[in-house]
């Protein structure tokens, strides 16, 4: 498979009432999806934030861990957060990985609700081809519609065994990439 | 596969620097190990936990999330927690399995370490046979030697795709948990 990129977004997403919201960021995921990322030598990372202010915040955190006093203290995590972007939008991301890899990402959604033509996570390095692949992860209750039709593909849920469907989105990332490039998969 | 319990153990587990000791409890890690368990229908959890004093916390966030208005308020982690346990040591979870299956578990390990006769995740529910199954995850730095060598088994290692080594612990149950039991396995 080509060059994979996660996005982490917390812009649109849905809440539990099924509105359309901004979630805030979690410091951990940032760490998370760092050493996630890290272990599938995912190619980057970016972290979607509207909010100015909570960029600033991701920013800082990033910062903390890749080039301060943070790094010096636990090179773990300085490595983990070597991939981390931070972006305002979706849009931004796409642009940032089509500039990096000098053509279009395939942008991929995934949902805990099952869709129509979804495709499962093992075939997406088909489906993607020769071209990079932007991976879209929702925060809250997930990616809205608009999101998840404006993408290339969507991968079918993780399901598990019971009606339970709420995985922390930290969770789901560690499954969804161990999936599509678990232990030495090409 | 028989009934599979999860154990995260706090104790004995190494620091960065290889010594065993007691890690603190991260809230959050009971709330993802809750809803991991859930999705991939674990039949409980076990928190071990050395000391009162965290032991106390942790039962009051149970309590607050599974009794209190915590529960109310959000169905979905009341859910998450309904079958988290806190115990003091491995030896307790083994009992509590053992009480309520009216058999021994199968006890078995995991770490990021190469261990000479480790088995591959898939290949668990052949190891283990008719009784239930024990699994434990140890944070900070992983479960000490003696805790691997005491268990019936060890899972190989989660390697991913490049040297890094070092994934949460939420995402390593999370990915364990797939592999042995993913999206309607038996």
């Amino acid at each position: 498979m080509a060059n994979l990129y996660i996005a982490l977004v917390h812009w649109p997403v849905y809440n539990r009432e099924g509105e359309t919201v901004a979630t805030s960021v979690t410091p951990l995921d940032l760490h998370d999806l760092g050493r996630i990322a890290l272990t599938y030598e995912a190619a980057g990372y970016y972290v979607t934030v509207p909010y100015e202010s909570q960029r600033r915040l991701v920013e800082e955190i990033i910062y903390h861990w890749r080039e301060g006093v943070g790094g010096e203290h636990s090179p773990q995590r300085q490595r983990a957060l070597a991939a981390a972007n931070v972006v305002g939008t979706v849009e931004e991301a796409f642009d940032a990985v089509a500039g990096r890899e000098g053509t279009e990402p395939f942008v991929v959604g995934t949902t805990a609700r099952q869709l129509a033509g979804a495709i499962p996570a093992e075939r997406l390095g088909d489906e993607a081809g020769e071209r990079p692949v932007l991976l879209l992860f929702g925060t809250g209750y997930g990616l809205t519609e608009d999101i998840l039709l404006a993408a290339d593909a969507t991968l079918q849920p993780i399901t598990g065994r019971g009606d339970f469907n709420h995985l922390p989105v930290r969770a789901a990332i560690a499954i969804y990439l161990d999936r599509i490039l678990g232990d030495g998969k090409e």
